[in-house]
């Protein structure tokens, strides 16, 4: 099988793709043939920057379909559709340490492969309406958005902030339209807001034209402020999002795509009786929960390119130039 | 001003018509002209079983005007669209006995009159595309429907049974649709079962031709069950109820069309890790965030009839009969 | 090994003490070298109704050593002290249909054995302060009545009613002191509810010779009612249990001693905005939640009586006649 | 009747005692005869920066004994020792912005005087066996600590630190202890650890011995972390705090002793999945409830020193100088 490997140092030119052997599944363990995977802003930072022990494979999210099982597989059947758990250990309940540890595309091996071999206990099984590609975005840009919104009780009728256009956000916006919310988008494209408007978004906020967006959404909610943040940490958003937030609501962290540390009002958080929520991923029911709510509802992932498998350093280049809405997809079979 | 009482005892004879003075607005309070009011399953308990003090004014549920505020009023002002709360003391957190002993339509006079003088606290301002009559259904019945779903924490995805084509189950219906849930509705009428798919609900149970509707909801479900059933409380739901609901899911009680007890298996209970849930409307907080979610998702509540004024006892015959779907309404001005 | 099955048929008379073969550890198991066990209401209904498929071997609740570790575990060694989980697969998170079928003492083989065989995701760690007759209470009873409480977010300063001085419900009584709350016992017997007493209960209500223990309760609390009642089930406690709750209260459903089913005023539910939650012990996460509250408390459980294991069937006639305070514990080595 | 009054400008030198008449209480209304009064950190910030409009009577913390009460007073009597709430008007429920405007001390004069005039919502009742002093520490300190504990759902067994020894710091270990949990202690003085230990703490860490705070919470948890950390804002404890709690715990931000904007590393907050909480005081309900739980639980709040009402400058000079533990208070009357 062939399968893409970081290798001897970080950074996109250490990406190299190698042959090796198809596993075989032990006891309790299926074979997997990917079919798709999907790039995520974490996947950049992990093969730039070199978090996990090398070499390993990239990417924590695809889609495949079960080749074969190991003795004593119960959950899934040779032709079932699956995608693997972000977290392969993190079932249910709450975050541990350990569950944390195990997550795919570093330290485990990931998604930039033909076949992988996992525990039947790290798969779920998917809605069919999606293409590979679409079901390929969900274990980590879908679930973060789904969980951020979810653990702070979005209720229909509030208001949601989502900012820019990147796969988390998009998602937001869409389980957040599915779940009876206005939603504001922010974004520095004219054109990418209209295409969240397409998709539901209530209001619309260039941040290059208004730089001060945390106003805007005051004056949009009427002075009351957001019910829900989802912020992914672009340069500055904090201090944004801190204003933007109504009395006792929501801001749900989710990455850092603006930097590592910012310098936090921290007044703020005690004056608007704020909960900040850190959010990373989340657990395999809280995946099955979402699958659930995109059949009903659906929902379809917003995929803004599919390029081959073999090209993945040219997604991870798209990615870095920021200039992508929704998700980049990469087609392996 | 006109106005009907229930006068000398309990009983669909003893509504009468009077005349009385236009109450004026003391200090924090507002005079509303009337519009609308509406009838509910607890005004009829009322009426017909003499549960508070007579004389009094029936109907918890209405809609006016501010006509004129007293000194000091600032939350509303005249000309303003109002609907009362149900409970006039309870305005959030959580329910307390005096609170609870402030509602309308018994012990406190009610809706059922041209003119209503009530603390400017009593009242809330209503979305403006809705009708009057739309607005007059949604103190009591609309607010409970929607505490139950939220106070269980209704997510998108999820399965929600709504017993018959009452003013609860409808509404509840509605919102459940609007938070992306799947809808399962039950009644003794195919016509009435149209009627509810016709506002989104996914399926439909005839429970006449099928008695054990419990299984009905299991085969719906995968064998999971409902995640949240909305208990009217019609004879013999409530065991059915716990059958239908999935382990660790919810049962909203908000009513006793079928009778006061029933027997129940409580190991039921247990065994299936149930939340039940008991729901007498709700704080003037929920009512505003129910509005706002009817705004925003452009809810209209299903007013089956509209009689006038005068003919609030054939209102009150007709609900008897059980033969509506939605809200009767009353038409005052 | 020796062990006692239920053989042939329900009851205590089918009860045989044989020989069997030490089983041996599979990959991921380990095996235990058990010491205690103790009884619960439920180990009598299954040895006196045949609830589950004979023959199996009855008692959930246990503690023992690990005398033997299979290929690959890392959860515990060998002489690690430990108590198997009620659930054997329920580790965390919400409860599910398959998890709660994983219950041990029926269907699959309890405690009432020299030597048990389980995944090592299926025991947990105990506070070294115990006497293994102690730690073997733990499993069922103990976490119980830990999750009723918990789960209904107890609060220092709340009231909470423990009905009887069965094993949950002095559970309950030692975990809600812990906690900061007020307890109120209720007994049929003086002698008991000074054994209340001296373990912290600060009213006590003979329930013989104050049979609308209800009213006593509204009494005790000012009229406020009781912000929790753990409802063991006895015979018509469950009404007086809607009558003694606070508005908005809660009542965890753990039990049917007194019968399984009872009618029930459902109008008591919604007028009283009360929150009943059946609860069916815990998952292996609570478990382990709870004996960290036991270490730092030095909760000790109270073990009425010790029998040794070959006389088991005594100690479920004991339980029968509802004579004891507490647990009864056997002795296995 | 006397009060002080910050006059002119900020600055502890514009604190003027000064000669009022006696207010009368109009419909609704009491007048309180104050006894004592105690002084938070947001006091000296209020005073020393002006934050408020002048003049104003600071201090937001009081006790004193209804003295007259208006027409329709129901909720007190003359007669009945009271505590003014910290927000007059937040009376249950959710915060909200002009609720969280109604706070005493600025911009509403404040308890520094012998009489004061509320409505009658905005005062409760407080337990017998609290000194005046004592009942004056809790309206602010008080039940800053107790939300932060409560909102995070403290329950027994779980792990608390608390930072220093400040009000709400010595609030937060007692409160902790009555709820069954472990509590950690910082201080950068021995003695003050000692007084510390005094009141139950478990664990001790001098900052100044042993700078890395965090990871000596980390070794004392074997490694877990603490479930909940109550950060009153000292320099550079955020960054600490964030690194010192479990994945998935609480933080509950509720002061800025240690400056007002701090560098946080955003990447700890979704990596740990934490719940950070701002805390800013609470509401009527809140303090009832706590006033429970100091009731039964016996809990005496721990006055540092009393000073005559008269030199209250010199208890904002202690409380800059920050050598107290716990409170400081005020003798009125």
């Amino acid at each position: 099988m062939k399968c893409i490997v970081l290798e001897g140092a970080a950074g996109l030119d250490n990406l190299k793709l190698i042959e090796r052997d198809i596993p075989r599944p032990g006891p309790g363990q299926i074979l997997i043939r990917m079919k798709a995977a999907s790039l995520n802003y974490r996947d950049l930072i992990n093969v730039t920057m070199g978090i996990y022990k090398l070499p390993f494979i990239p990417l924590s999210d695809g889609c495949g379909v079960v080749e074969e099982i190991g003795e004593g597989v119960t959950r899934v059947k040779a032709g079932d559709r699956v995608a693997p758990s972000f977290f392969q250990t993190w079932l249910s309940g709450r975050p541990e340490a350990h569950l944390l540890g195990s997550s795919l595309g570093g330290p485990i091996d990931g998604c930039l492969t033909e076949y992988m071999c996992l525990s039947q206990d790290g798969v779920s099984k998917v809605p069919d309406f999606l293409t590979d590609e679409q079901v390929a975005t969900l274990p980590c840009a879908g679930l973060t958005a789904w969980r951020g919104l979810m653990e702070a009780g979005l209720k229909a009728g509030e208001t949601v902030v989502v900012q820019g256009t990147g796969g988390v956000s998009i998602f937001a916006l869409q389980f957040a339209k599915a779940a009876g919310a206005t939603v504001i988008a922010t974004s520095s494209s004219d054109e990418k807001l209209a295409r969240a408007k397409a998709l539901g978004a209530d209001h619309l906020i260039n941040y290059k034209a208004t730089p001060e967006w945390a106003k805007e959404v005051r004056k949009i909610t009427g002075g009351l402020g957001a019910d829900h943040i989802v912020e992914v940490g672009g340069a500055g958003t904090f201090v944004q999002s801190l204003q933007a937030t109504r009395i006792d609501g929501h801001i749900s962290v989710i990455g850092v795509v603006g930097g590592f540390t910012q310098d936090i009002p921290i007044a703020a958080i005690f004056g608007g009786n704020l909960h900040i929520k850190g959010i990373s991923v989340g657990s395999r029911a809280m995946f099955e929960d979402m699958c659930r709510a995109i059949a009903v509802n659906r929902i379809e992932p917003v995929v803004d390119r599919t390029l081959p498998f073999a090209e993945a350093r040219a997604g991870f280049e798209l990615m870095k130039g920021q200039g992508h809405f929704g998700k980049i997809a990469l087609k392996i079979a």
